[in-house]
């Protein structure tokens, strides 16, 4: 049985990523990463989704440090922060490059315990904006991690694969309804509440692809949602 | 006046990159790696470089959870060892494609405080037998850097420097020497006390450098080196 790594924050996309490398067939491996008090209700769902996988073996990796270098823009004053206007969009826990950063480690993940693919549930569509969801990056971060680990170099290549990055959020939870993944376990509210809040840009994203999947959230809000 | 990151030991090659960096007229922004108490000593030396070199910031990350990964291929009874014969020379702070991480840390950094350069001291000579610290990584990680940060997508290209990748140890020392870097401030050796055991092969190879060089090394030693 392949292993496969999964980036697995606790969210709907990766969650729908962990039913696509299973069906596949592989023996699932996921990885959080955890960075600040704020993702600590994500962790708990990460946690009980690999629990609903029936995983043996699921790592925490506390990058605490990623919101060390994230907020340097915005508090020292050796940095330049951007004045067109941009800059009040950057969220405070924002690091540029963040894809590439959770891929170098799920690369020495993968090394370490010899699987063949790295699974992370980015999409171009919903979140265009960011460069390191583009196919292009995902094709190059490919050709480095391969170059970078012995595996790689004696011919057994690591594949990063990234099956939702042509998919809109409806299509994702398509996907993951065939799948049944317990999106019931999943969180993806930025308030990081008990009930989700229904109001943030995250939960009108996910409220919209449950409703143009014709399906309704398993999960609570607390709000009263029109299904 | 242009930024560089400089990936920052506290060791002979990245220190003489800190020369080279500053020869090229960058100011420069060290950033140093702390993964275990065995680098604390490290750690200490990278800080009296970056003072030395009179920089307005350097960054201390820690990042531990990689000992985290690298240990478990030799506890996680999960994870199969190489039983080639290979295994016991793998030493337990052994991470696959380390570069490869310190270096997405230090463009997410770089894009914070728009460096242009990121420098690394990795000599393919030396440690031929690691794949992150051949040209063909470094060309391919650049890439990769550019397609995943915001300024390598607005044109701003962001270069990795190596100048060390094909240098021996002894033409390091040259360079280091012909620059003044303060070598007297760095660490080489794997034990990590107030002077160098001068046995180890880290002590070794540093001290037949600085023999090759016709140089005296001006570190303590815990023996009695023959000049």
């Amino acid at each position: 049985m392949e292993k496969a790594v999964i980036v697995l924050s606790g969210g709907l996309d990766s969650t729908t990523c962990m039913g696509i490398a299973k069906e596949k067939g592989y023996e699932l491996f996921p990885m959080t990463f955890h960075y600040g008090q704020r993702h600590d209700r994500e962790v708990e769902q990460a946690k009980k989704v690999g629990e609903a996988f029936g995983v043996s073996e699921h790592r925490f990796v506390d990058i605490q440090f990623l919101n060390q270098i994230g907020n340097s823009a915005l508090t020292d004053r050796s940095i330049e922060v951007p004045t067109d206007g941009k800059g009040s969009d950057i969220p405070v826990t924002y690091v540029p490059a963040r894809n590439m950063i959770f891929l170098s480690l799920a690369a020495a993940y993968a090394e370490v315990i010899g699987a063949k693919a790295i699974y992370i549930g980015v999409s171009a569509v919903d979140f265009s904006g960011y460069p390191d969801c583009r196919p292009e990056f995902i094709d190059s971060m490919t050709a480095t991690i391969n170059l970078a680990t012995k595996q790689g170099v004696t011919g057994g290549n690591i594949s990063i694969e990234a099956p939702l990055i042509h998919l809109t959020k409806k299509e994702t939870i398509e996907e993951g309804l065939r799948l049944a993944v317990p999106y019931h376990l999943t969180t993806s509210c930025y308030n990081g509440l008990e009930k989700a809040c229904g109001e943030c840009e995250s939960c009108q994203l996910r409220i919209k692809g449950f409703k143009e999947a014709g399906a309704i959230d398993p999960i609570d809000y607390a709000i009263k949602i029109e299904w």
